[in-house]
Order: C-alpha cells, then structure tokens, then sequence
C-alpha cells in the first residue's frame, strides 16, 4: 500500500502511476466511444499497484526490456479474469513509453510541486535572516580570506536571490513539461485508425495534461530541462550549504544549524554536533552535475524509440528529484531554525587587526593620492600591522602621507564596519522591497 | 586586430570585452561625476585590444590568479602616460570579478544571439522539409529495428519542435543572464561611498544591462542556465544528427548531407561522403554534458568569491558557446540543402516483407478478436512470412483466422502505408499551423 | 534474509556488510586481548540483518547523517539485551567511516569479481566469433559509410581487445583497493591507546584486507579508480553494444542477438526482436560517465571526513558496480549466443556497388601513378559507377588511365574482399595466438 | 617556431606531432623498401611546422571533418614542389585517424612525464613536511568541526600517499597507452598489401611505440584510461587544495601559500595573499570529472570509425593534460614552499575548550563505565564546558563520577593532544619508511 511517507519514485508509487495512466486511456477511449463503457470498471479494479508482484515484475522488466511489457500482461490478466472482453481493451492504442512518458510527467508535477514550495520556504527563510541581519556587519571572504566587510544579511540576500531564481526556474520547466506522452508505437496512433486525434484530446483532459504538437519520444527537451531545474536548484542549495558549513566551523562559530535530538551526533565525538543540512545540500551539488550531464547525453535518441538514451532516463532523474527533494527540505529547515552569532561575526572582524577593512581607507585616500599611490601605500600599513601586531588604524594614524589627507576620525570613519556596509544594507532592503511587490514573500507564495 | 572571423572567444575579443567594461565603467563614473569627465578618453584610446601583448598577460594572469589584475595594471600604465590624474580613475571601485563577469555577459548576449539564429534557421529548414514530406511514408524505427511505417515529415517535425523549444529556453536564458555584475570586492560598492547605487544604474545604462537586485558574484544560477540552455541545444542537435547518419548509411541511403568541394571527404576512400555536419552535431552532443557539468559542479562558490569554482567556469562556457555555434550552423545548413530519397524511403519500407506495418494488421483484427489474441496471430503469420520469404499480405490472405473477418482488400488496406499514416500526416499539418500561427516561420523569426 | 538474487548493494547486503565488519572488529579486538572474547559471540548473534527494521533504519540515518549512528545504537541495544558487559564493547575504537569504507571494499571486492568475471566470459564469445569469422567479409564502415572491406573476425577481435583491457583494468582497481579502512574519529586510533597498530593488522587479517600505510577516510583515489575502472569497462560494453545494434538494423541484418521467450518484444509490434542487451550496454555506457565524474568530482574532501562528498559516493558507486553487472552479464550472454548472418554481410559489400573496395584500386595503381592522381582517377570511377549503376570493376576496365597499367584480372583481384583482408585475418590470428599465450582463453581465465 | 614555453598541446605542437608522424611513416616504409629511401629527405623537409598556415588549416579542418585530409595536402604540396615522386608517397598506406592517434600518443608520453615528474614533486614535498611535522598537534577536523586532535605530519603524509598513488596511476596508463595506431582506412592495412605487418613493425621502432594486438581506431579504452588517470591526479590535488585553503582562511591560520611579487595580490585590497594555488588545484578537481565524463561517454565508436565519439576526444584530453599540469606544478611549489604555523595549529585546538579532545577522555573512561555510559557522561560534560567557558578539564575533575575512576593526572593525560595523538606518529613513521623502503623518496623518482 502507498503510504504518504513513501518517496515520489518509489517501486510502488511508479507502477501505479503507470496503472493510473492505463485506466485513464481507458476512460478517455470509452469518452470517445472507441471502446464501450462496461470496459472502464474491470480495468480500475485491477489497475491498483497493491495487485501486482514488484519484485516479479521487476525481473521480468530486464528480459522485456521495459516494465510496461510485463505490466500489461499482469493487468490483462487480472482484467480477464473479471471480464474478458474489457480485457482486449488494456492499453489499447497505446505503446509503452506513451504510459511510461505520461506517467513520469505526472509524477515530475507531484514531486517537482513539492521541491518548488521547499524552495519557497528556504527563500522565506532567507528573506527574514535577510531583514533581520540587513545591516549586521561580518566579515567578507574572497579566496577563503578575509575581505571588506559586508553584512549577513546581504549574504542571506544573495541565498533568497538565488533560491527565488531556482524555484522559478523549476516552476517554468515542470510547466512546460506536463505535456501528454501519446502516439503509439512510432508516434502515428495507427491503430487508432481516424481516431487518434480525438483519443489524445480525451486522454489530455483525463489527465489534466497538455496536448504536444506531436508524440515527443525521442525529442527529450522537456525531461532533460527539468534535469536542468533541479541541477540549478542544488546547485543553489549547495553554494548556501557550503557558505553554512564554512560559517559553522570551530574557528569561524557564526552561525549553527538547528539541533535536534539525534541530529548530527557523532558516535565518537559527543562534543560535536555535525551540520547535517550542509552537508546534504553539498552531497545533492556534487551528485547532481553527473546526473544532469547524464539526462543530456542521453538526447541523441534514435529515430522513433532509442536503444540506450531512453533507458537511462529511467533511474535518473528520479534520482535528481530525490536529491532536490530533499536538500531543499533540508535547508528550508536549516535556514528557518538557524542559529546566528552577530557577536562572533563582529569578534572575527576584529581579530583580523583591521585588514579586513583596509580597502575603506584606499577609498578615503584614493581622491588624494590616486588609486594606485593609495593601495599601495595601504598594502605598506597593513602589512606594518600584522607584523607588529597593531590595529590597522594606529598604523595608519602614525603615517605621515595618510595624516596629510586624514585625521584620525577620518581614519576611523573609514575603517567602520557600519559606514563600509551602507551601500549593502541600502541592497539588502531593495531586494526584500522587489520580493514584498513581486507577491514573492511567505504569505504570497 | 579583431577581425570578423574570430570565434567569440579568442584570446582577442576576451581581452577587449574587458577593456570595453572598463571604459564604460569611466563613462558611468563621470555620468555621475565621482571622476572628471576629462579621465574617460585617456582610458578609452587606452583600451584597445591591440596596446596589450596577450601572451605576457596570460603568462601574468597566471600568477596573479586572474586577468584583470596584470590588465589593470596595463591599462594604468598606458594611462599613465598620457594623463596621470586620469590613471587614478582606471577600475574605480570595481573589483576583477566584476569587469570579468560584465564582459561575459556582453559575450553571452552577442554569441547567444548568434547561435539562437541558426537554431532558428535550422528549425525552418525542418519546417520545410516536414511540409514538403508531410506524405512520405517511411519506416518508424524503435531500437534501430523497422516498427510501424510514419512519414519524413513527421520526423522532420519533431527536429523542428525541439530547436524551436531549444531556441526559445537559450532566449529566455540569455535573456535572463542580462545582468550587469557590480559589486566592488565583497558586493558592497564601499569603495564609492555613498555613489554607488548611481553607478550601478548608470553603468547598466552604459551596457544595456540590467541592474541586479544584488551583486550575483557567487550565486552562479543565471549563468549555468545559460550552460543548461546550450547543453540542451546540443542534444537537440545531437538528436536530429544521429538520425541523419542513420538514415544516411550505406545500407538505408534515405538522406545525404549536402556535397561540397574538400567536404567530408576522405584520404583513402575517394567514393565516400562523410555526413560531417552530423558528426560535428554529435560531437557537441558527446562533450556538452561534461561541460554543463562542469558549470553545475561549480556552483557551491564560497562567501562573497569562490576559491576554485568561478575560476573553473572561465574556459569552460566560452567552450559551451563554440561547440554550440558549431553545431548549429553545421546542421542549419545540412537542413536547408538536405538530399531525401523517396523512393528509398519505400523501397526500405516494402523490403522488410511488411512486417513493419504488421501493427496495422493487429489493429483491423482486434475488433474482432481482442488485442492479444490478434497480436498472437500477427506475430505467428510475422514469422510465416519471413521464415517463407512471402509478403505478409499474402500469408495473413491464407490464414483462416484473417479470412474469417477480413477479406484481401481489408488486408491490404490494413497494410497500406498511406493508410496507415493519416493521422501522422494531420499531426505534422496541425504542428506547421501552430508554428506559423505562433510567428515562428523563417518569415517572421 | 538475504537471497542469492539480491543485487550486491541491496539495502539488506549493505547493512550486514557493515554488521559483518562490527563482528570482525569485535573478534580482533579479542584476538588481541583489547576486549574479552567473550563479548565476541553476543555481538555475532545480535549481527544479523534480519535483527533490525531497515526502514526505521534509513529514516534515522537520515537524521543523524549517516547510516552507522543508528545501526551501532540498535546492534548495542541488542547486545545488552544478552550481555550489558558486552555492549560495551560494541563498534570499540571505530568511526562510523571505518566500517562503512571497509564494508564497501567488502562488497565491491565481491560483486566486483563477477563483473570481471562476465567480462571474461564476453571476451571468450568474441574471441570464439574472432576465430570462426577471421576471414568472413564483412564491410568496413566510417562515419556510418561503407569503406573499405573488413572481416567480422577483425569486429569481434576488437572487442574481444577492449574486454580483456578492461577486465584486466577492474581487477587491477579492485586489488588496490582492497584495503582496511580504520583509523577512528580522525585516523589517529587514538581511542584505542597504544594498541591501534596491533588492532588494526588483527582486523585486516580477520576480513582478508591489506593494512593501508595510513587511513583513507578523505584520501579516496583507490575508490574512485574503482569507479574509473567501471565506467571504462561500460564504456566497452558500450562501444559492442552499439556496432551489434548497428549490425542488427532491418536495413543490415548482420547479426541478431539471441531470442527468448519474453525477450526483447513489443506490446504492440508482434513482428519484433529488439536487440535487448544491446540497449542495456548502451544505457549503461550512457549513464556510467556521470557517475564516475560524481566519484571524480567528490574526491576533495575536506580535512579528516568530508562535508558532502564523502555523502555523495554512498548510492553512486554502488549504481556504477550494478550498471557494468548488467551490461557485461547481458552481452557476455548476447555473444555467446550471437545469430551471425555471413551471407548478408557479403550482400551487404556487393551492394554498395563496389565503392566500398576502391581503396584495393587505389592502392593498385598507387605505384604507377602516385597516389594523389590513383585517387583522383579512382574518385571519377566511383562517381561514374555510381551514376551510371555499374559495377566499379567494369568501368575501371573500360578507363584507358586504368587499363594502362591493370588488366582485367589485376582489377578483378584489386577488388576482392577476401585479398584486401588478408591482413585482417592475420591480425585476428596474431591476437589470438596471443591471447592463448597469455593464457586469457577460455580455459584459463 | 615551437618554443619551450608552449603548452604540450599548442596548435603548433599538435601540427608538428602530426607531422613527425607523417616523416616517421616515410622513413619507416622506406626501411622496408616500400618507399624508395630517396623519397624520405624531401618529405622531412617539408614537414615543419613553420611552413604551414595554422589558421587557415583550421578552417579547411572544419569543413573536411579532419585535420589531416587538409594537411596532407599541404604536405603533398610542399614535396612536390621539390620532388614529384616523392609527393606520391606521402601518407602512403595510413588513414588520418592512425596519424593523429599516433601524434596523440607521443604527446601524451611527453606531457605525461611532466605531470608524473610534478606530482612526484608534490609527494617529495609531501614527505619533507609529514617528516618535520610528524608529532605536530593540530585539530583533526570533521565535517569542518574540530574532533579529535591528530598531527600535521599526518595530514601531510596522507596528501603524500594520494599523490603517490596518483602519480603510479598515471605512469601506467600512459604506458599502457604507448601503442602505434597503424591501421589505414578500416584497420586492414589493405593498401600496403601484404606489406602491412612489416610496416607496422617499422614504424612503431621509428617511434618507440608497442606495436599493438589490432588498430585500436574505435576500441578507445587506452586513451579513457589516461584520462581517467588524469581526472584521480586533478582529484588529488584539488584534496589537497582543498585543505590547504582551509588551514590558510583568516579565522584558521595554520598555513600560508608562499608569497611573490604579482602572486594572489588583490586589485582593491592591498592586505590579502589569496591561495592561488590552492585555487588552481580546485579548479582543475572541479573541472577535471565533466572532461573525463565526456572521453568515457565518447567511448562507443561506431564500427571501424566513429561519428561524433572520436571528434570528441580531440579538445578533451588535451585540456586534460592541461589542467593537471598546472595543478600538479601549482601544487608541487606550493607545498615545497609552505608557510606552517605550528603555533597557530595549537591555539586553535586549545582555543575549542578541549571538546576537539573529548574522544580521549571517553576512551579513558570506557573499560570503566562502557563505551556508551562514557559518552553519554562526556557529552554532557562538554555541554556544561562549553556553556560555563570553562576548560572541559576543569570540568571533568569536578565531577564524581569521572574522578570515582581518573584522577588529574589522568584527566589531564587522557586529554593531552601529543599522547592522543601517538599512534598517529607512528602512522606517519611507517609510511615515510614505506616509501624510502620502495624508492619513491626525492632522491630515487
């Protein structure tokens, strides 16, 4: 029995999508009168997954060469043993991938309408960490060093930007995807005869899917775009997984996910507690590429039905759904609960003895001394002050070519973190306005 | 010098692309007055591609970790020596990601421009040949073996719906890449002061970009979705060239890819015509996935600028863009001058001894006999056929079980390709009138 | 309970390859006098997977980050339900890498013996078909064209080539990789005092393992090599897959891979003998390249356990291991069985009218004319052959340029498959004169 | 001209190779008196690089499918302007795929060899710090949390076992890949008459090359292999990167990327020294999979010469060797000159409250209390430790339940970063013996 547990492309929830699909082709064909109504019955009786030997059918799959072969087979099977005229109207007109196709799109709508609300949330999330740290200021790292500072909310900006883009992105391809799979074994629905047209519009609207403007069997575009989305999205997830567990370090100690019991233990290390979300977004980032490049080498399908390409879609990108699936949940969850120490963040800033700032003094010195004069006489104090272990602003204050521009409130002035991240903060509050008026935040959808 | 010829991306039009945003950059900056007015001809004269040695830069770049450090200290010497005061304006507030990243995106929109053209010229190209061939039976072929008959058009259709849908996700991916980057060294423009929402805007209406609702320097999605639309482009590609060099073969001999002079030819063989415009369609398909990849793999980029990731996308999309502007021209042009033979294309279907319309035949009888019952006949009097080298016509034609309910003129109706391809026939019409419908027509673009 | 048809990485075989490593671990330590043998028996009863509820299991993993944290909770719990004192013994010195690494080294070493032995069964079919066919004409073909004349012994010596590389490749990978991981929490041992060196020779000894000069926990070449050494022996699988589906074609007729009740049939297309195993080599070749880029992609991992990429080997490796299974179980059983049809590979080359031996003409007439104007005058003939509907044979005779320096006879023999393969044959004949010598035959394995 | 500096696979180094081949060909049929010897000067002396147009040849390249058809006939060209005969016999009896395979191979050994040369750099420098730093403390980390404490010198000698490792893989995929490829047009050496096996011999002493079982033109396992071998190199080094960067962040400190002049500067901030090395190994690991994928997933050629898979190759491998060249020479510098802040790495495992030493404490108590009563107690003494701000030491010795079984002096022991990390030194010992023991040290290569 399917339970609400069960994973999207689970064994039990893909075969029955694709009974549900043989008993929609039977409703739309008797619609249409192709096939009497007293057909319809015997076919949804036996179309329930909880009929069917998985394991059996699964072995017989690898002989066929698809599961729909077998598949048909059971189901007449258990059709004729009700009715044995409904059973010579099991999957009647229809090739195997019309179901198999039509079936995935059904369940891409299902499991991609779950990933784009996780990526809502995770953007929810981000928004508020956005509003609420706008002008909290941290340290910004290039290369892995310290850098100018800028705030954590223009960080957590930069997450819900992406975020937003990536749900959008899923939400266009899952769209563009849901057209109907149907066209008989060379995409002609010759046996159909003159029917096969009305028999597509009936299915179509059986389903709630779109009509194609022809069987697309081998032009995979649409598959290998939702391939795309959900790279993009663990892409997205994992450049915020990374920056969380860079942040999440002992040394660095400014933010921390969520704790939970049982979460993130270490069977040796009691002491630890493990960033777990990070680390499933990163795993989905460094698995999704290869699975992605998979979906677009497999484009190239011969003629009417590939030999290869097609079946390596199958295990595929129900794999790149589960990942999305659940790095979007993971860090919905992260972000939402996650825990961050501005005093850290300040403390870090501090500790790098004011280099991290240097460029506001080039810029408080550049009109005077030109850009390249002044970095270069800042490079000068900043390694002065590392080697003497002196604030940068001491440095500067005792340096003569500096004193004839600034004084030392100038100096100050031009190392404050606050003052530096104006600019970010005015960006952190524009963004979050653009989201309010786009109908994006958390009570928009 | 630039030199119309040049790819894209030669060292050449790389290094201008960057000078060409620094000099913008100074045209915005004196827009809005933060540099005089008088600083932007001195960088301009400066900033030409021809002043720079690309080898010495390279070799610099190298060390320094990126082009624009060793480029901007060029461009300030070069500056210098005409206009002190104006070398201090050179770069001003900008950081190396930032020109580097604006450069693509100029690259992109022109490049992406170009190769949307010729997916658009080849999908006209298959629209003609789906018009033309709308009738034209030939075999469906599922697992490279012949299934049930179709038409040349209806293959035909479906290349020119996948580059339609090609061209159209490249469009909106471009499209959506369209963002000036503008960040300064962590996204925070504090080198300007208070000027720098100013600059942004008037550096975006220098270039004709967009202004983001952030500085995009880690949060890579815009531009691997420019990778994921080229990558599905090349599979689109892909696609339509395996199937030219499958029908191409010797042995099918249904197409051949235009002749010209020094074209596919070969060293030892003189008789041969090498379908190279496919093989250059292939190739792009085999190396796109990696590549796409590649852009996906480096997404995870750290803090505020990635250590690794952005530096793996450097030569990595500019190679995306190249084989995709290969790989559509090739077959853009091997569409238009495309050779069909006909009467091969029946010649194959008829030799096959029928079998391939014997779907037909199952249809006409499982009115009468239900499906399986019917496809258990088809396939003993298949093997009849072959096994005796008589026309399937003629064995069903003996075959009590046919007799029974169908007489001669049924079954060779059943067996008739035209017959059997009607509604293949009304799927390519109807795809036509939408494309021309929707303005997609090579009259409209 | 485990049944010989699980596929190696079932979820029971993973998780009693990890029990069965606890038990190990267990007996060395008592080996050693670390814990008291008789908390040794406790732990094996208790190791058993049909003790524990995987489902529970995977939800917990989930959470925690990995599979052991719950898995050593539960075997502890069961333990100290027999023995307290031995529950505290349980998993002792271990990390949960440990155990996971070395119980994946487990089973690779076990399923990956059965691939390379598949592999060897193929090469022994291609090697009988090598044998048998040395000197069976077959045309040579480029680019998808006929060139110049082959035998079909030459094919299947080429894969016969490829699969013994291959197996040769994985055997070589596995044997290095058949290393103890144990090194605890970060492979300092440091939990077990002075006894990690001696704990750790008594472990590999109990598991049959080589002792690594260091734990490997973020050191993964010898896994990934594994994985390299899949995706080459996929890709030949691959490379076999695709010339039999070639050869297979309606148009070809070549070969056809073996039948079987419920093989490679169509729901709707009685007629049909789909080249089965094929597809299955060929989706695998199209899948593995992904996956081993995942194992690439994820070797940086970061200092003593990795955050995500270690993650991202767990469902990836075990793909690749079921992929080349398949595919090399799949064509090892298609060529042993392979249907060869010698009378359509010569109708095959007659057909083409000659052209596809011209290069014998060229070469004939090389030494009297040189070899630009041999081809030249040889690309004339094929172009009047062609069009005129002759065979080359006779125009040739019929040409002044050609009759000069050729009489009937020379040109006749010029053109003969069997004379332009003769060392073709000999080159079947050296490799498996070689192949025997090396003692990879048949006989010796 | 070729200059020393060129990268491996320049455009004019690749030409050259190619035409080396070309010169090697005529000499070696003129060994055998296929040629006559006269023919052999003038053909040498056309083949120099410098006497072609590389960009034109480019662009005859595209439209010929090949580079060698137009180079030829250059190459034709040139000889007969100074020797008529002569020109006859150029390219006598090979196809293009056998010259450029052939050149392809001679430039990977050479290539090759400089990357084996620099990773073995890398591993001497490797070793030179595992051996200075053998008992240095340093905070083992895991999923970038602080655990248990280990040394720097096994960090050290892990990177030194990848790269060994690394480099032995390399060494025997490019000597597995030193096989002639001499076949001609469809591997039958046809146009050599019964001359082909002799040539082969010569020409493969020409070159210094194993004469191969049978023209490998579609069998591409050998150049797979290399790359693979490439990609665990690329893998390695970004591991070692990847770490490298991560000790050097601002927060960590533990080591430095040596400085120069233009090395890792910062255009606006004049205080940063960025990793660059570091940075290029990242890159090359984040590059390397998707390049590798595509020479696996280009693996199934089609019969005697591939449509597409071939072509792939051409600008893959090449970019391989590329960026595992300037990983492996990046890294090599970077680790002979490596800044180590041994200070550093033990104010970072102090400043963690002892946490990151808590394991030694849970071994301690352990034979006491069981493994799990001793976590649980630890766990939660860490809690109290890191909530009061006190040393968990101090911590432990207050509590009864630790003090009923460790005094202080125990405590203090059990939590003393050099005994905990004893074993480790020992580990790093024993590999660095290994390694002198098997010749792999800076003095043997």
């Amino acid at each position: 029995m399917i339970t609400s547990d069960q994973p999207p492309f689970s064994p039990m929830r893909r075969v029955q999508a694709l009974l549900d699909v043989e008993v929609a082709l039977a409703e739309a064909l008797a619609d249409i009168g192709v096939i009497p109504s007293t057909s319809v019955a015997p076919i949804r009786a036996a179309a329930r997954v909880e009929n069917y030997d998985l394991t059996a059918l699964a072995a017989e799959a690898e002989l066929a060469g698809n599961p729909m072969i077998p598949l048909v087979r059971h189901l007449t099977r258990l059709v004729a043993a009700e009715d044995a005229r409904a059973a010579g109207h099991v999957h009647w007109g229809a090739t195997s991938q019309d179901v198999m196709d039509t079936a995935l799109v059904l369940q891409l709508r299902m499991a991609g309408g779950g990933i784009a609300d996780a990526l809502g949330r995770a953007a929810d999330a981000a928004a508020t960490l956005a509003d609420r740290h706008a002008a909290t200021p941290i340290a910004g790292r290039t290369w892995l060093q310290q850098a100018t500072p800028t705030t954590f909310g223009a960080k957590a900006v930069t997450w819900m930007l992406g975020l937003d883009r990536a749900r959008a992105r899923l939400v266009a391809a899952l769209d563009a995807a849901s057209d109907l799979q149907f066209g008989g074994a060379t995409g002609t629905l010759a046996s159909l005869g003159n029917a096969g047209p009305a028999a597509t519009t009936a299915l179509a609207a059986r389903l709630g899917l779109r009509v194609a403007d022809a069987p697309w069997h081998t032009e995979r575009g649409r598959v290998a775009d939702v391939a795309c989305a959900l790279g993009l999205a663990c892409g997205t997830l994992g450049k915020i997984g990374r920056d969380l567990a860079l942040l999440a370090q002992t040394e660095v100690g400014e933010v921390a996910e969520p704790s939970a019991p049982g979460r993130g233990g270490s069977s040796s290390m009691p002491h630890k507690r493990n960033p777990v979300a990070s680390a499933r977004a990163l795993a989905a980032a460094v698995r999704a590429p290869g699975l992605v490049a998979t979906m677009l080498a497999a484009m190239p399908q011969e003629h009417e039905r590939a030999i290869g390409g097609w079946q390596a879609e199958w295990d595929t990108l129900p794999v790149l759904v589960t990942l999305a699936a659940d790095a979007s949940t993971a860090l919905a969850d992260a972000l939402a609960h996650l825990e961050v120490n501005a005093t850290r963040m300040r403390a870090n800033l501090d500790a790098a003895g004011g280099g991290a700032r240097a460029e506001g003094l080039v810029a408080a010195l550049a009109p005077h001394l030109g850009r390249a004069e002044a970095a270069h006489i800042v490079e000068e104090l900043c390694r002065r002050a590392v080697a003497g272990g002196h604030p940068l602003a001491h440095v500067a204050a005792d340096d003569p070519r500096v004193r004839t521009h600034l004084d030392a409130a100038a100096i100050t002035s031009a190392l404050d973190p606050v003052a530096l991240t104006a600019t970010a903060h005015a960006i952190v509050r524009r963004a979050l306005q653009h989201r309010h008026r786009d109908g994006k935040g958390p009570d928009h959808g």
